[in-house]
């Protein structure tokens, strides 16, 4: 196991109906904006509970929020907060609204070019607006850490930050709320967890056997609970377990003292950026080919991931290891993600131009080795069409 | 999943060397009071590491709290706390010195009668010094939740209290101090860890899948690097592994969302008190006896554990369940803590004594569904004669 510091201090409030003690979360007297996204948090009643639990608060809100929320946006919040001297951000939405609003919490007290937060990845935050949320999709992890990213329009940056400042102080997670979630956006999630759990498992063996078996346990309910969550889409029970699973698998614990990869994510990220293709969706095409490239460096673990995630623990070790990926497709196809460029009406033409973008950004040494090099990340761009 | 409030913001700085960076996790200027046990830590030198790191501190120590601390010596040290105006305390030690940190920190803003501390249950703490730690001994998890059993020795009362205001800041965790421990000290730890564990896993299922996948794999590591730890004292993944399922086993998380038992906790208790048996072989001793007398209100659970924990899944189910507590009884002896009364010169006789203890304290309740009355608690200690 390798040395860690975890800090996990964001208080959850788990289950049905938590919503109605929101108001012991926020300080007496505070001065409250609400963020929020496209507005269906007003249809599905969710804000109605959100203002019925403020009733004793001066509240106002900010909608708007984007997907990949967007530095111009956010920036139009960060008026509002310093016009009505705002003292607590509420985010109502999922991942794109907590993460916009850690970086308006941040903004409201940085200096003259903000801008310049993402430019630092957030070292030099010293004092934020403190935050909590009421998530209402589960994906990201983003309701009990302290990372973000945000976009810049005018450039089409797109840009993480981290800082202690702007880790949520609560995070109220009530299943039901996810019960009129688009499919889609379900799917997406439960995808973007399981990613986000392999990105700290799938590297190489460390003897941190209580990480392993964590890690293993949040695949093993998303395997099992995904494919549920879209056929019974109001299951308290499943859905429950499904957000969960996407709160530990991003919260720090399953990642503390072990080696992590995140090139799927890297690799993803240009699909996304180029060619608009939902995140969840780059990492479905993206995991089963480095997966299948990286077999020798990563063999320990995929043995291990073939025996206790799926059960396949005879035969010689490249058919378990090949079964575990084919296994690992097949559950993002039963989600309802395609596992192949070609599903995504790409031939594969663009991998050159998506070979100069990662140049471009340094992306040139990704992997738990950094051993990730522009040609391997060919073959595993070739490899997924 | 039941629902539920899960707070776990004390900061993890685990691993070799970790003791370096803790002048960073306190405040400058402090006036500190280091807490500390029998003086083990003296001779082992992690006194001596933990002076080093706090050069630029005024530091104060305070010696002598006992294994099951006492209100008696623990007052003395608040009243170094209050004359010396110490404003930070540092527990350097196990369980016991922890839970006594937390008292201190308490009453020293307490009024007339700290006692009531105990009587209330914490439930009126309106304060406390601020307190981290040094864990020297993995086993009681207390580094990292807000519990603390203090016992009064004028009386012979035990109790226990909890409250947000002692959740030590951070804890230091280097799994090369506990190298020099005795043995015994080791197998205690690993079998209190491993019965927390069972408390808040072995009741009825809730479909709570996270949490029971989460502490299936704590129960297969302790049982993996328990016997490990014994046969290799200077083994760090293994004592690191050990180390880290005991913080785990009882910071509140896989406790989160269900139902939980504790009476194998309770029963142990009287028997402690009565026989001065140590606080794990209590456990072991109670354990597989429980196990058996409430395998009806338990079968759901114990078939899963006997699956995902000791891989029987043949035969008929009160073959497995069988099979299951003989491993567990096993698992304990293993561990060179014996699991019957007889083998610690106990014939039985006392089990009337032991339910009128049980009876004085209004213990005739206990369990997940409250049924383990006096003559089922009759029961399980006959059983484990």
């Amino acid at each position: 196991m390798n040395n860690f510091t975890l800090h996990t201090p964001t208080r959850i409030l788990f289950g049905e109906g938590q919503i109605a003690h929101l108001s012991n979360e926020i300080p007496v007297g505070s001065k409250v904006l609400i963020t929020f996204g496209g507005g269906s948090v007003k249809k599905t009643g969710v804000m109605d509970q959100v203002y019925s639990a403020l009733k004793d608060f001066d509240v106002q809100e900010f909608g708007g929020i984007e997907p990949n929320p967007s530095y111009e946006t956010l920036m139009k919040a960060v008026e509002v907060v310093k016009a009505q001297k705002i003292d607590f951000l509420l985010a109502v939405g999922g991942g794109s609204v907590l993460d916009g609003t850690k970086f308006i919490a941040a903004a409201a007290f940085y200096g003259e070019e903000p801008w310049n937060i993402l430019q630092t990845q957030g070292a030099d935050i010293k004092q934020a607006l403190p935050m909590g949320s009421v998530l209402t999709l589960p994906a990201t992890g983003s309701e009990s850490n302290n990372g973000a990213v945000i976009t810049r329009r005018a450039t089409g940056d797109k840009q993480a930050f981290r800082s202690p400042f702007v880790q949520p102080l609560f995070a109220v997670l009530d299943p039901v709320y996810t019960y009129t979630l688009p499919e889609r956006q379900i799917a997406n999630g439960v995808v973007d967890a399981f990613v986000h759990t392999i990105e700290q498992y799938l590297t190489y063996p460390v003897e941190a056997k209580v990480q392993d078996r964590f890690a293993e346990g949040l695949l093993l309910t998303l395997i099992e609970e995904g494919p549920k969550a879209l056929k019974e889409p109001e299951n308290y029970a499943v859905r429950a377990n499904v957000m969960w699973s996407a709160t530990m698998a991003l919260n720090g614990l399953i990642g503390a003292g072990v080696p992590q990869d995140w090139a799927t994510h890297m690799l993803g990220h240009e699909l996304t950026a180029m060619h608009g293709i939902d995140h969840a969706q780059t990492l479905a095409i993206v995991l089963p080919s480095l997966m299948n490239i990286k077999r020798e460096q990563k063999r320990g673990k995929l043995l291990q991931y073939a025996d206790r995630v799926w059960g396949f623990n005879e035969g010689d070790e490249e058919q378990r290891i090949d079964l575990a990926i084919t296994a690992t497709r097949e559950f993002f196809e039963a989600m309802g993600i395609p596992t192949r460029m070609q599903d995504y009406q790409l031939d594969g033409s663009s991998i050159p131009a998506l070979l100069v973008k990662l140049e471009e950004k340094g992306l040139t040494q990704l992997g738990e080795h950094q051993d990730i090099t522009l040609e391997v990340s060919r073959q595993i761009y070739e490899d997924a069409r």
